[in-house]
């Protein structure tokens, strides 16, 4: 793989923001362009799954880039429903690697609050099958009829979706960018109300506004990418040969390892799509670092843990740091080079020269899995 | 430049149509795989404008590729406003230019009359920086904005906006795909109604539903792409320099020259985004066909005729092939490509060795230049 690095990202804190998309996405831009110390880029990529609908926006990545004071350099959106930080990253890769861009600035935003919870409700489920959506399914119930078949294939316990919303919250609290700063208990995650049986509200991810950005280039910087991988899958649940192992993860996956020449037991930490507690553990298992069935297990056994074997989410994951859908995927790289970099604050890892992250689009209808490496030896700034 | 080709292409019948979005856009992808021959690719790229919003739909560009069968490989969304066709062709050729893929299915559609034509107009109109837009402005009033100043600062006859529609629709008569079908005359467009004076009826492109796709290839096809460029500008009409300039057309076509190594009078024919009949003969300014302000002297010469010295939009343009907003970027390169090719029909141009596209994001804040050279010898298949 052509060397392309991260030079430099930011966040906009998420939460609930009383700023507009524009503002936030320019937060973290103007943090990205900061930290990179460079304000001078070839193209701007900007990810956002809907601003159309949440926020009445179109022709988004014009308005970011006349914000930035950044025309006439190219601007372009990229979109892949929740996965779109990550494709939004995948593309200015592809870009810089062909060799007309030397520097690009990606940046990734969503504002869901801009809409009542309902309305939200309603245009996140515009990415579920037409015939299924129109029979009433939404995200959450898919995602509870993928678990109740994990719950009868594989024996998994409560414990183990309530473990993971108690780990990931306890992460967030170490990220001064989190939308959620509190400890949780198994008895605020199981007494929590039912959205989708088998599914309670602590198990499902907020609806968040917030911001990630990334400068990228091809001459220097903290980390480097060195595996990118991208699968798709079919959208309705009865065309799919296996409900408990997403397709388009473990084809990302395979792609993202064979480009980096290494195998899962080489990642130090990983950044995993957690919009459902569930979730995080099929995509462990789909990034082949626990074995089919087994993932709930590694979880109870805190081996996911920050302080654990192979550390899931530091960062607190879409379900403590939120899920501002459109962000989503480029704040987890944020976090992987953070930690490659050694700048991720109280929730530094030990151990982290390969990082790897997973993002799902839709109801794992569109994944992408990308690895990067430290640049830095470690512990040097 | 890498040599990139087009290996095939395919248009679905603009105008409106009882079939989905979907529908169409699979319908043009699988005349694009016909042409080209082979059906396996290592990506989809879809250009869309506003599905969201048109037709309730989004992660478009899982939709298409599953609907294509072609999961699990890689799907994304391009977006850029009106000009999503271009850039979604842009970020293909970047892709294959950095070596990770070889062959890419490009599809960029819409489906507008899904809504009504006022909400059509509302849905367009949220392109509109945000101030312009809360005082009432449309897409049209601010092309009626623009046409007036070149008017008042070029002297422009009425005669010359009229005759780029009746040029435009006289070619469309030839192009089996074209939205509109039927000769006009100059009573009949100085006769229409007037939607933003000076503009009426026929100075405006049509809301159409379509869609266009090409085959891209790293080892073979008909027409090879030498050129691109892409440029930005301010979305409010009060921080812009000169309104009868386009700075991202300027821009754009400025790179897209440079990659090529020519000038512009090598390009044999264009297609030059006509949303509104003015901006044809700014665009053609822009594009240094002509000297600013003489544009529309050379269309009422009939230079731009299709049997004129440099045919401008052979194929019908947005006015007459239609508009369907995401996939007329896409049909321009389209129509070059089979210009190039010797595969144009009734309408196919004597000389055709070079041609270029040019498209409008927006109010012309988010604009591309395209460049295509013809393979074959002249006048071979």
């Amino acid at each position: 793989m052509k060397e392309i690095y991260i030079a430099g990202c930011g966040l906009a804190k998420f939460g609930k923001r009383e700023e507009s998309l524009e503002e936030i996405m320019c937060e973290a831009a103007e943090a990205a362009i900061k930290e990179a110390n460079c304000d001078s880029f070839d193209a701007v990529y900007v990810g956002a799954m809907n601003p159309e609908d949440f926020n009445e926006e179109s022709d988004i990545s014009s308005v970011i880039t006349d914000h930035l004071g950044l025309t006439p350099i190219p601007a372009t959106r990229i979109e892949t429903a929740s996965s779109t930080g990550a494709s939004t990253f995948d593309e200015a890769i592809y870009a810089i690697a062909s060799g007309y861009f030397k520097r690009i600035l990606v940046i990734a935003g969503e504002k869901m609050t801009a809409v009542s919870t309902p309305r939200a409700t309603e245009i996140l489920a515009e990415v579920i099958e037409k015939h299924e959506r129109s029979l009433g399914a939404t995200m959450p119930a898919l995602a509870a009829i993928i678990t109740r078949r994990y719950i009868y294939d594989y024996k998994m316990t409560r414990e183990a979706l309530s473990m993971v919303a108690i780990k990931n919250h306890h992460n967030g609290i170490l990220n001064p960018y989190a939308h959620f700063q509190k400890e949780i208990t198994r008895e605020i995650v199981e007494g929590s109300k039912i959205v989708a049986d088998p599914l309670r509200l602590y198990d499902c991810s907020p609806i968040s506004d917030g911001a990630a950005a990334i400068v990228l280039s091809n001459e220097t910087g903290y980390a480097k990418v060195i595996g990118l991988g991208h699968g798709t899958d079919y959208m309705a649940f009865h065309q799919r040969e296996n409900l408990l192992s997403f397709r388009s993860t473990v084809s990302a996956a395979e792609k993202a390892y064979k480009m980096a020449g290494i195998t899962p037991k080489d990642i130090d930490f990983a950044e995993v799509h957690d919009a459902f507690t569930p979730f995080e553990i099929i995509g462990t298992e789909d990034l082949g670092f626990f074995e089919k069935g087994k993932g709930w297990l590694a979880v109870l056994n805190g081996e996911t843990d920050i302080k654990g074997a192979l550390p899931i989410n530091p960062s607190g994951g879409l379900k403590a740091r939120g899920h501002p859908v459109g962000a989503s995927g480029l704040a987890q790289i944020v976090e992987a080079a953070w930690q490659l970099g050694k700048r991720a604050g109280k929730r530094q890892l030990e151990k982290a020269e390969i990082g790897l992250t997973q993002s799902i689009g839709g109801l794992a209808t569109n994944n992408l899995v990308t690895i990067l490496q430290a640049c830095l030896p470690a512990g040097r700034r």
